[in-house]
């Protein structure tokens, strides 16, 4: 099936838009799932195994996962085996993963990061998956060449990518809000990414190329979400964050499709490491994301339940 | 010592402004080194194998090697493993490493990247280093809150940093080259780079925020040199990526000083897998580019063998 076809059926079977990052920071972790000694390994197991609980407790009720390549690799290759135990538990559990990586760079190396992400690594006569995400995040900011190679990737797999338009970040301005021939520089990354979505699009109306867009600029959101109406957002910020419910609504079309929201601490650290029923607050933590959004895309309301 | 003066000292020592850029792209590996099964863990030590025997073969002529990331990630955790392999063997024989990562992200997950590349991952009341690397190459789309994690990291561990302003690829200037207010974005970003070098200065009278600029745009090189007085630039696209000696002529100060030349492929890959004498060609393809190099970087002649 199409990328942007799962992503539709992942977001309509379970009635929400809601994606839930993890990013399995290790103080954060609740007291009976510290590591059991100093070392890279215990800490990778740990945070595997936090992850896998956070997907037990969520599946069947969110559709989608991003797990943040960032807070495996800070333990190494066991924290990368690590990774790779979440990403396959995701799976196993019919959810959609999104490796948020925030890859880029050119030619054969971009091929390189993309085959890993995305597809096989090939030895010998052999294929091997390395992550087997179902869509990675990208940077722009090399330009075409830093890009394609992952398209070629992810289609030759049925896979997608969310390339980076306008971060949630307080400083993302910087740089993406400067005016460039009239324009900001992410509304040119924003075109780059319709046109290369328009190339592949699903049964839903949406491409396989989606773009970055924080909840906390919903101007910006408003714009994009009118200037893109064939592109997947993924929208970040929502939350710990600050953006609300109000902030994100004009992400989606009419049909509730379009954007996915997600929230990471949110809902994995909704409460004290030292609290003993830190898996209730992570359900409770969950019911209460899915219904402020429910409230700002009502033409889900009638999927809940049906694929 | 300051990271600016130990790239100073690999530069001086070895009378080169040579890098030598380890992309080991196991098709072009030498067919004695070719993994002995189809297996991740076999490509991985052939790949960590082939490298530590290109630094054996390199060491003491060149100062600097760039391990790229994304050829020891496409092979998983043994892959990663392998790179701390090569990063050790590295150290080991006095190089400094460049880790060619190109990462980016905000807050808490740029901090956990630049922790696991230059410092150290904290595990109860233990510290552990991951990629161990002198400097990390890193990506601005993401403004201001995106770098400043991996300055500060950087800074606490004696680290340092290559910001990518204008990289070698073709597509490059996609978004780079677009005029925003007047200038092409990759002039905001080198003054930005400018602002975060002259706040940690080495005896040297450079910084440990560079740029990385490619050896593909003599023009844009003469002019970053110009305007980044205080920084150290990494210019990749010598040698095989069609960058040549009197391309890199302008990126270097009057003492021969401020720019690090890299050559990937022209070095480790310059003969066909199939020819026994492998060795001898990196060693003799290390001897021209060192010899191209010193035709425009005359001051550095009076230093080779003195450190």
């Amino acid at each position: 099936m199409h990328i942007a076809d799962r992503l539709a059926q992942a977001v309509l079977s379970t009635g929400t838009p809601l994606c839930v990052g993890l990013d399995p920071r290790l103080e954060q972790l609740p007291r009976a799932m510290q590591p059991s000694e100093p070392t890279l390994a215990a800490a990778a197991d740990a945070v595997a195994r936090f992850c896998m609980r956070v997907i037990d407790l969520i599946a069947g009720r969110v559709g989608v996962v991003k797990p943040q390549s960032a807070f495996f690799e800070l333990f190494g290759p066991p924290g990368l085996a690590a990774l790779q135990r979440v990403q396959a538990h995701a799976r196993a559990a019919g959810l959609v993963t999104i490796l948020d990586s925030k890859r880029g760079d050119i030619a054969s190396t971009a091929e390189a990061y993309a085959q890993a992400a995305l597809g096989v690594a090939p030895v010998g006569d052999q294929r091997w998956p390395v992550w087997d995400a179902d869509l990675l995040t990208v940077n722009p900011y090399l330009g075409r060449d830093a890009i394609e190679p992952f398209i070629r990737t992810a289609r030759a797999h049925q896979r997608g990518l969310f390339v980076l338009v306008r971060t949630s970040n307080r400083g993302a301005g910087l740089f993406q809000d400067l005016l460039c021939d009239g324009k900001p520089l992410y509304r040119h990354v924003a075109e780059a990414v319709a046109a290369w979505a328009a190339e592949s699009l699903g049964a839903c109306g949406l491409g396989d190329v989606g773009a970055v867009v924080g909840a906390t600029h919903p101007a910006e959101l408003a714009e994009l979400r009118a200037v893109l109406p064939q592109v997947w957002l993924l929208v970040p910020g929502f939350g710990a964050q600050g953006g609300t419910a109000d902030d994100v609504r004009a992400a989606f079309r009419a049909d509730g499709l379009g954007a996915l929201v997600n929230s990471s601490r949110g809902i994995t650290f909704p409460t004290h490491p030292d609290d003993p029923d830190w898996e209730g607050a992570i359900t409770h933590a969950t019911t209460q994301a899915i219904a402020d959004l429910a409230c700002v895309t009502p033409a889900l309301r009638n999927h809940a339940g049906t694929s």
